[in-house]
């Protein structure tokens, strides 16, 4: 028995139905990139993806509906974070991934344009949380690691830590509109390491004498 | 001899032309407020502040130029950092205040509007790079005054250092879309100061040990 009005992709994974999502995935971020949030219409991701504008309406409901599946999708991806061996190369590492992913203006338009849309739309939003909800809680594992090698306290907060090293480059990017370079990213590595090691990321502490190896290993 | 197209409030503070800005900029604050960026007009601004449309047309050039010159007046207030007496309370404070701004969705709406606005006009971008630049110098007096008392390293990355503690806030509030409170400004400030005295924010530094006093003061 066939479902009525199945979500996005739930059908026949790898056919028509995941065909069809991703072709119109693809003109949703191009006419992000294109166009932004704002400029975004129905009319464009039809001619642009070749699905009928009544199948996109019956589908995905809307503009705001084809934005947020189109967030869900990317966030499908098969992405691990980085593993160089130590905490400060992973969160450099993890810095500089997200300084090179906005530093070229065509990959970073449908990426910002996601940013932007989630200042109008309360689904957008929804679905801009729930990315990096599940694509920081992928990033835990670097500090996991850390935990288990040594380099970092128990009971370091895995999510505050990989979230204070991107802050500074997210902060510039999207808020003081300053530029964002390599030396960036590892200055907010760095810092990250440094307050991970004194502690400042263990469940209750204050900024007292690390619990973990002094720095300097 | 009288200039022709004066900046706006450049003739006679205090007097006519002051409290005209006033009045717009108070009108635009509310309008982006109730209806954000995309929704506010030039017919709005002229209704709500009793300015003619004309007039508005041609002192401000239209709605981006509003925007941008709430902006520049909005960085005109007297406010000045934090002075708590060491370094930990000072970004605590500063963390907090950012919290705080942010917590009353009401009081909230008209600086989210321009961060949001920054994404669709060149021109709003540039006023709120501007509006940050001035403001975090204004806070670069915590790291200096940390810096003269011994806390902090000399050379330490003032700049970088006030931008470090608001970072994790701005992230979660304009990016990842989570909820932000004190324990996490408390977090952001402890974090920020163990780097500070790891040396972290010196310039050219690594991880190494800190110049300054050790911490547990």
């Amino acid at each position: 028995m066939e479902q009525q009005n199945p979500a996005p992709g739930t059908r026949r994974p790898g056919g028509r139905t995941a065909r069809t999502r991703a072709a119109v995935r693809d003109a949703v971020l191009t006419g992000l990139g294109e166009h932004g949030y704002p400029g975004l219409t129905v009319e464009y991701v039809a001619e642009r993806s070749g699905v009928h504008k009544t199948t996109l309406y019956r589908r995905w409901g809307g503009i705001e509906g084809l934005v947020a599946d189109a967030l869900d999708l990317a966030g499908e991806d098969g992405w691990t974070p980085p593993d160089t061996g130590d905490l400060e190369g992973d969160l450099r590492a993890l810095a500089r991934e997200v300084r090179d992913s906005f530093a070229d203006p065509a990959a970073a338009a449908a990426p910002t344009a996601f940013v932007a849309a989630a200042f109008q739309s309360e689904r957008a939003a929804d679905a801009l949380r729930a990315f990096y909800a599940e694509r920081f809680a992928r990033c835990e594992a670097v500090v996991e690691r850390a935990v288990a090698r040594g380099e970092a306290p128990a009971g370091t907060d895995a999510g505050a830590v990989v979230r204070a090293v991107s802050a500074p480059l997210f902060l510039r990017l999207f808020v003081t509109r300053e530029p964002v370079d390599a030396a960036l990213a590892d200055q907010a590595a760095a810092a990250t390491v440094a307050a991970v090691r004194a502690g400042a990321f263990t469940t209750g502490a204050g900024t007292g004498p690390a619990t973990a190896p002094p720095a300097g290993g």
